[in-house]
């Protein structure tokens, strides 16, 4: 069955960016030339559709390059005619996450709907309890500031489902055990 | 070369307690029946001497029970006399981190030194750039609130030593690489 699951990178100290915006390496086990394949190829694998709020997606309204080839749902309070760049759709959703997730679990059909980011809409699918699964990558390094993930989560006790370190991240997956 | 590292159990969401001071089963690494053995095993062998703030010590002038025979050093304003208790001993530090981290190293020889709470003077260690490792047991919760580890850490790129996984925490270690 389609599950929905976060999937975030994270210094040790809880932040999806730097005081400055700055990435601080969160990514390098994406992009780096010693990157997680393995993870990776999981991840291009199980994805069907994608959900990001409009600050994650940025200032892109034809698109943007992607290796993911499935629909990209965007939260937004700019309703934006749909388009289609490089294999991949996006669509522009501006009544909510529900709306979003009925759109994406549409078009993921068997396949598992990721929430992407940013901090903002991985709150709002927390506080929803919308959410089966959440995989961090979290990197060796302290940022000191900047956007915070999980700046004000409900309590939840979760189920550890796997762990696997990688050149520039662990990489740790959890199951709501609550949903 | 005796070292110097933080050891501390803490939430996803980087809490070490949670809003209402409760546990949130941060330590069942430790105290459950099925802790993990291998880990604690590894810190008694490891530390010569402890370093902890008051709160963390909490209001125990005549010491407190504890598997670890070694001294702790408590830093706090109001001067104590210093007890034994059970094989470990207490000593009141009213003179600041340098001081603590002085009379530990002395004490603990060529054993290692683990600061080993609160937030406060984990943070202070981290500001002075007193760390050489940094121990985190990450346990499966979000607590959604109450005492933050790094609620304002000097940013800082870390050197990934080890991930072990346990039944219930992820305990990774880092080395400091600027030191």
């Amino acid at each position: 069955m389609s599950r929905v699951f976060l999937d975030m990178a994270v210094s040790l100290d809880s932040y999806i960016s730097g005081p400055d915006g700055q990435d601080g390496g969160l990514h390098d086990w994406y992009f780096a030339p010693d990157a997680a394949e393995d993870i990776k190829a999981e991840l291009l694998t199980r994805i069907g559709a994608m959900i990001l709020g409009h600050a994650a997606f940025g200032s892109a309204p034809d698109g943007f390059d992607t290796e993911y080839h499935v629909p990209h749902f965007i939260l937004t309070h700019t309703p934006l005619p749909s388009v289609e760049r490089g294999g991949a759709s996006f669509h522009f959703v501006t009544d909510g996450i529900g709306s979003a997730l009925r759109q994406a679990r549409g078009a993921a059909t068997d396949r598992d709907v990721c929430v992407a980011g940013g901090a903002q809409t991985a709150q709002a699918f927390l506080n929803a309890g919308l959410l089966d699964e959440m995989q961090l990558h979290v990197a060796p390094v302290l940022l000191g500031g900047g956007l915070r993930l999980f700046a004000d989560a409900p309590p939840s006790s979760l189920e550890h489902v796997r762990t696997v370190q990688s050149a520039h991240a662990t990489h740790l997956t959890y199951r709501f055990t609550e949903n």
